[in-house]
């Protein structure tokens, strides 16, 4: 069943949300993604919000850049969590879209994640559908294992590099 | 006829965006003022936008701030000149009220003025009105000319008060 | 039972964090607040999070100022979804509290909320545990309902207030 | 006739300013386009604006780059609306543009677009010249129109890669 | 003989401005102060400007906040140097001020000052009135000997009140 | 014997300067302080900091403002580590002062605190003299102890505070 | 005779700085430049500032980068008119350069221009120098002229491009 | 001996890190470089400053970007000084790096350097071992006097290159 919505203001922001699809897709939640524009088709993504929950969807990650306002629309029309991942545009290294999404008003919250870290918005949503899911709960502990492996491994490359420069 | 509307998105926007109203009323510009949130009444807010034009306003005035949608929302489903009053909120000095009013993607303008510049929101108003509009033109080049006398007479205030320092 | 932890650096992020609190107590929902230092007591702050999943908490609510890395910290030993708030100290209006937070590197997300924006933190709480709780989701459209009461109650007041002024 | 001039400081803000010449070309808009620069032609740019009202100008578009002073100045000898776009320069992002633009005192309003946002300053001169021209108010809400169904488009693109990660 | 000319764009300047006005009347060098707004009196402004040189004046210090043009535009008007003094508002620390009287475009230079420092400006003018004043520049020496002792009566009185200390 | 000196470019820079000097007394270290102004007395400051290793100091802690250039100037001219405290200004928030002190190119290093952090700067020292006195560093370990039961007893009196709640 | 002394921190500003000397060669104003570091060679810093004046020179044009101390630490030794030119770096696009040169204390001016500005340091050591020789001042007088004219032919050009567009 | 631990939260690192190394090989300081990454293996970047202090370890070199926590994580499990490197990300040019560094509340310092300022790292550290090793601290002054030299050639070449221009 599909569980979360990755919806974007266009298709130009896709190679960054991709990173959400991707980290739901290693853990095997089944996400949907759509271009659902705050500004361009504003009834809809109404619409969008306003059926997310029956829809059976549970958790909603929006992206957008400059003055993004998809996260905090969407929250506003849904009782679900949004997660908000502010895309950089070519000027202002995503600081317009950062504050523009993680800096609402009382009463309507977004999860806010880096500007550019659409990954992680994908592995908040893992970590809010967890919350109800021992299995999935586990596989995060899993990943978390995981890259704490990485580490380890990278650790020991660089410290054979490290040790040419007499360190 | 009420040719501006001027909305925000709470009353507590109300002391800020005042001085919009009382620049209107100062040309005799009839006007219309209220609470239209973007994340407390999406659908509303939607509503609003979609109906300004059919009922006869020829330009919106919106303040907001913070993750400041309102302005641009309202953009998105008004065909009308929209006006953003950045209002500055108590934490980043309206820089967030700003970048999330000014940075809107192309194809949805939003005319933003300076934070707390709600006066000026007024004043822009009047002038788009003014270009169809001869007689509320004239009075635009007299105001003009009002805020120069004014600054004359600011000017030999000025020039006996630095006198005693011996200037 | 139990399902949120709210912790904080220090008791001065108190008369912040206690919004979340509040938000959470108007739902119904069960927490606990406590004093968990990353910098002042990191080991027993990484036991905190690393026993929260099994004591039966959900989620963990944490808010730090400065340069702030209780949030993250946390993240980094609990599988369970951390929202981070972000305590404005004396300079720099929150901006270093909201990078420290925000800012995380891909593998280990916090859900972020505004600038002093604890009460946020709070419902954001409410609507990851609504994921998985009906009745919880239904007191949360509930909740927004009565916002947008609120919101056309101001409206009528504000009207009122602009007639004066000749709106 | 001519009813919009767009003005820069430089020729090398063409670049970004003939994005507003392109939207206006699009609506049928005449416009003007030239080099008015506040700091190497003081004079002839007040007369530019002084006698941009009595040309039959209804609008003004000024882009500026850095301590961009041409929107205001113009803006400050002429009762039209005056259009600014911050025009960003090899350093800061066009913050420095941005804010010598947007920050004007009260009396004198430039109705600010968005950093290098000259497409948006040409779609608000044909929204405001649209306040009085019920044909151009109606080809706005076509073009409004267009970007709904290019955005349905690129979400039909969208969703079918997406299916390939799963989604 | 009046060498220095002081202008503002309001007299709201002038508690910040009067500081380069007792700075000059230190060292004896006769200055006029005026109200000279380029948003509010443009046309003035720029003869204020064009014939600065011609009047006998040899600096001219101008200081504004905001969008803060006066600077740069009486440089581009006058071949003398001019100082910009970044007059702090009631939002954004003076940033906005010191951004656009500092980031002149190539051709018009302005000598800028700190934000609030128009006691430097001053004291910047006695020094590029000094360049061809021996006695001037020989009262510029006396006074950056004043400033030394003042530093060290302040260290006698530091030393004693750490002593108490411990120190 | 007095192993650290603390410096400050004026002596309104003492109530943030002293928390250094309360740090240093708390652990017996003995230091001195002084007004040592890089811009009011260059050569005394050069000279200062040429004699400080001599003189048998072993940490220099410097303090300034705004175009903060003590702490870089001194650390030029001594072999010593220089801890730099970035005091802050009426405006800018000590951002100024942070970019001033820590900025400093490859070749001369100051240790930067937070800004307003002298008591930091004064721990800090304390670290650096105890990499060679085991005495001193089992004091720092102490006052580490210290810092967590502080934060124990917070936390009692906060979970105190969140039950009224019902938390 | 050298009127006019260019120093920077380090060879790697000269691409930047030497549009300070381009610019007073144009003027016929002679000129030395040299590498004088504050934080590498600080006693000889000390000494060319002190000795700038008795030396003949006029003027001195200071650039540096980052954590940049030159402008300010030669106006603490010289009573001459020191222009800082803010050299940008490889990260913050120049903010720290300009904010550690232009927020200089009461008591020590520098007159700063923009971040990479070296053109407009040139032109602004012309005008000081110009104060007093009127055949410089004439020159420059010539100068802001000729940049009108280019302006103009700008136009003339732009004129043309654009009418491509219909404009 | 081993007296300086260089860790960074990831071997992407390196880069900047390893300029930290060179600089302690140059001094003949042995030292140990490591991946330690707070986020990926918090209890063992516990363990690490825990047991460094004991290993033998005089200083800690912590390097991390965004929201870095490494360096003040291990400042609080260890009495021993350690030095913060913010690493630049691809966006907001180390700011965010910089602010999550420097900005640790009083009783925990972290000495932070320059955005990428690894090798003054490496030197600081060497300036704090130097401390307890008049042999350590001759190299330094000698090390500054090349410092010195190396300035003095680029002043050659440069006034070469200068005299080119008519300089």
């Amino acid at each position: 069943m599909t569980t979360v919505g990755i919806v974007m203001g266009s298709d130009s922001d896709w190679p960054v949300m991709r990173l959400a699809a991707e980290a739901l897709a290693e853990f095997g939640v089944e996400f949907e993604a759509d271009v659902v524009s705050a500004h361009r088709m504003p009834e809809e993504m109404i619409a969008y919000g306003a059926q997310a929950a029956g829809r059976g969807l549970k958790v909603i990650i929006a992206g957008a850049g400059g003055a993004a306002h998809l996260p905090g629309m969407l929250a506003s029309v849904t009782p679900l969590p949004v997660i908000g991942v502010p895309v950089p545009l070519k000027y202002l290294d995503g600081m317009d879209s950062l504050l523009s999404i993680v800096q609402m008003p009382a009463g309507v919250p977004v999860a806010t994640v880096a500007v550019g870290g659409a990954r992680n918005a994908g592995l908040l949503a893992v970590r809010i559908l967890a919350a109800a899911d021992e299995d999935l709960r586990a596989r995060m502990v899993e990943f978390q294992a995981s890259l704490k492996e990485q580490a380890h491994a990278k650790g020991a490359k660089l410290r054979a590099e490290a040790a040419q420069l007499g360190g």
